[in-house]
């Protein structure tokens, strides 16, 4: 897409720290990273989020984001890797291309600000009736 | 696995809210909601995380997410779905076998503690660094 940032730095318009690359997937360096080797994995086509993405490219996103993982694993040594991927405004997504983000903690490092929160039991009546709904739309 | 807790709840020894089901994915509500309408999916096989999950496994679970993400859109219509998945317990892994989360921002509702972080520029130096260490581990 013309003017996406993303679309951008894949066409190497926008220089990016570039770590992986395939037919299909790019991946780089997130300037703006929670945690040492923040890593945005993307999709080569663009599509906004998890409802646009193409099947095929998700797959192959997903696949290349393990082998990353692993790569991370190696380089690193972190403690654990939080994923996160966001899709709306209204949760924060800033860059309206599909994007994962691959957060590694580091030893010895705080807690990850994507980790924060607090394990409360829901209201079983209404999980129920909001699954319903969902099984439903998955007709 | 015989001890997992997901694991039993896919053999149907402990009770879950079930919303989806193929030949290799599971899906069903979180019973510790972050929002209306979260949902876990889940790798019938078991994989503790991202780095030991099979690919074609990861493949049918990102596809499934994503049939399930147009399902709580069209049941719930959220204003945005943050989508989780950690991997480790010092990053909050509570269960030790993969699951991607799916949270759906309700309307009115406020904002997701997992998206909640500063954007802060990083030092570019250090994330070169980082990179090549990140790119050397991908040879």
């Amino acid at each position: 897409m013309e003017d996406c940032i993303f679309c951008r730095i894949i066409r190497g318009e926008i220089p990016s720290i570039k770590v992986y690359e395939d037919e299909s997937v790019f991946a780089f360096m997130d300037i703006n990273p929670i945690s040492t080797g923040h890593t945005l994995v993307i999709p080569k086509a663009h599509a906004g989020n998890i409802w646009e993405i193409a099947s095929e490219d998700l797959s192959a996103l997903h696949i290349a984001s393990k082998t990353i993982a692993h790569a991370l694993k190696r380089a690193l040594d972190p403690d654990g890797i939080a994923c996160l991927q966001l899709n709306g405004e209204a949760v924060g997504q800033v860059v309206m291309h599909y994007h994962f983000h691959l957060v590694p903690r580091i030893k010895g490092a705080p807690p990850l600000p994507v980790t924060q929160w607090e394990l409360k039991s829901g209201n079983m009546d209404e999980i129920k009736s909001v699954a319903q709904r969902i099984t439903a739309a998955l007709q």
